[in-house]
């Protein structure tokens, strides 16, 4: 494997010499052609490449990071046989490919090759524990209240075998074999030790693909994301992660994915007028502004009423559901993947969102909102929960550690 | 929907004027954080979506493009009861739409707005006819013989739900909600004109992942595509695309597409050792370079010999049979698609290749290649043939004509 080392890290190299002295990025005007493609400048848009995220830290990577093009989430369930020794052991086998994948190297011996010429692009791993993982490798007494199964929503058509699992690992890349590579790797990995139990595949927009960086859009067409807490507010730690001091302590600067598959009857959405549509939602399709005026960041004028005396957001808008202020401040970071699945039986689309989001405490972030959301969205007849999972991701690894051994060997 | 459009319109002005200036691109070392995107420039990358590809011209778009690192494959049979009036009134929605789009613009009313905000990320959408297009619209004798059905090869475990088609558009974009958003629209403007047959998503590397423009790596990690025809060779016109004064003149600037998805067993290749890798293929892995040495361009040296008396390059490598000098010059431009649609029943990656390749002629491109590879390639055993297209694209539209008008207006 040694040809491909070397010939990895000399263009990782090149990549990494190119970020550092900043790069002149040649107009690309009109149309390219296939030719006009090979003489390109051989510096162009290698950030996108060029740009590696922390391994380490007090967090997992892939939580605060800026949503990537490409996503792999991946479930396992422990084989029959293996406990907490083999699972520490798989940990520690995953993190070690984690951290050598980040930072745009093989996995090591065995490497496909998948990846090679690419440079990190982004790539993160994120590992969870489910809540099933605890008796299965006695840790039952370090298994957290808040891995408590969530409660049933009515508009839930959950399929159990698409659902939770003992382990969880989220992945993300700005380059689609980037992140199908670590995929594979951490499949290999596995091993003996666990079997996957479901996986999905998700994107979102390429970097550079819009004038400036913006809120996602999903595929309703919707600007999605806009109330997300950010790193820079005051309480977006306390929100987000759970603090030194809490119920376990191997959760310290952890944090609790709830994830839903949610299928979008996009054949009915889009026959609804644009109009109905941003009546469903409560905010314009055109910049995700309230309908109440303003831009996608003003607050919602949730009292607001129009000529006709009506409500302007009406009462089971989406976006008035789903408003923190309307939530006892529930907050929870949102980072979802769309996906896409080509045509389900039925002709429709196989597509929607791999709902994520990120928070300290479910039941002070999902649930609350999902829970008035079940009762009165306008949403709801449009999409369908099809899976669910809540995962544990522990704080992130420092330096010798591995992610989970705060947990493993406590 | 005039909202939608003058805001659509203003975000691509904004592209347009940065594409158009040059741009300095703003070195990114190490980790970006949340903040720091949001912080971020607000011009960086944005010739990845500013970049419109051509739709009118001698050649449909999506053959000679650059690859895209998004594509869609929907194939359609014609609704009972159409016929080639029907079919005319499509082809002229699909054209005028497939306009739009590749300029950055909304399809019309009833946009369903997943595009906005993103500039055209070089979409193209490329129509190609299959060969019971022609009974049904009553355009038998307009058949090109090159649409005789292909060869049964030996390897193929063709669904034939999966295969063929009235009608076939292949979508790519450099953005993964620009290139869905075209295939609803395409799906949407078929009305009650044609039925989707089937439909298959791919992927490729994304602009800026690796340090200079590469040829593609496959999701088996060798490098592929390495013999490609060039635009700038002379003969390649004459390989790839129909000449005037042929057979039919509607095909005059036009090309055939030979579509496979090929699914790789990966479990099974991956436990090959590398040395045992390259020599299925007869290349390293590493930079695609021949086993007989040089770069990745360099010739295949077909009869050199190593210490043993043995072939450097065996008799069965994948690389030896499919070399253009031992097929009659045989020529065709391969611009695949790689796919992952999960997990398979199994177990193992349903993943694999969408190859595409365009040809003047399949019996001298496709056919006696694949003829020999079903003899005696050393691959086989690692890929399945699962599903089989063969599509006439016409020339492309001039001003004012819609994609296959010479056809449906002969």
């Amino acid at each position: 494997m040694s040809d491909i080392e070397i010939s990895r890290r000399r263009l990782l190299g090149t990549v990494g010499a190119a970020g550092a002295t900043g790069l002149a990025l040649g107009a690309v005007g009109g149309a390219a052609t296939y030719a006009a493609a090979a003489d390109a400048p051989a510096t162009a848009l290698t950030t996108v490449g060029s740009t590696a995220e922390p391994f380490r830290g007090d967090h997992q990577a892939g939580i605060t990071t800026p949503l990537q093009s490409r996503g792999h989430l991946i479930a396992f369930d422990l084989a029959p046989g293996a406990g907490r020794k083999e699972a520490a052991a798989l940990l520690r086998r995953w993190s070690a490919v984690a951290e050598r994948l980040m930072a745009g190297e093989p996995a090591g011996d065995g490497d496909a090759g998948v990846a090679l010429d690419a440079g990190p692009s982004s790539l993160t791993l994120t590992f969870g524990f489910g809540r099933t993982f605890f008796d299965r490798t006695g840790l039952t007494a370090q298994r957290p209240t808040a891995l408590d199964p969530l409660p049933a929503f009515s508009s839930d058509q959950l399929d159990a075998r698409r659902s939770e699992g003992d382990l969880w690992v989220q992945i993300g890349a700005n380059d689609a074999l980037v992140a199908f590579h670590a995929l594979r790797t951490v499949q290999k990995a596995a091993g003996d030790a666990a079997q996957v139990r479901w996986q999905m595949n998700g994107f979102n927009r390429s970097p550079g693909a819009t004038a400036q960086p913006m809120t996602a859009r999903n595929l309703m067409g919707q600007v999605d994301g806009t109330g997300n807490p950010k790193p820079s507010e005051p309480d977006f730690d306390r929100r987000i992660f759970v603090p030194a001091g809490g119920q376990h302590a191997w959760m310290a600067g952890g944090s609790y994915a709830v994830v839903r598959r949610i299928r979008m009857l996009l054949d009915d959405w889009e026959q609804l007028s644009l109009k109905k549509q941003e009546q469903v939602i409560g905010r314009r399709k055109s910049d995700g502004a309230p309908l109440t005026g303003g831009t996608e960041t003003t607050e919602l004028d949730l009292n607001k009423t129009g000529a006709d005396g009506k409500l302007v957001i009406p009462d089971n808008a989406h976006a008035r559901i789903s408003a923190p202020e309307q939530n006892g401040g529930a907050a929870m970071l949102r980072r979802p993947y769309s996906f896409h699945d080509g045509m389900a039986a039925d002709g429709t689309p196989d597509a929607g969102l791999l709902f994520i989001c990120w928070q300290a405490d479910p039941l002070k972030g999902f649930v609350p909102v999902q829970r008035k959301l079940d009762r009165g969205d306008a949403l709801s007849p449009f999409i369908r929960h099809e899976a669910s999972g809540l995962f544990a991701a522990p704080g992130g690894p420092k330096d010798g550690e591995y992610v989970g051994q705060r947990l493993l060997e406590s």
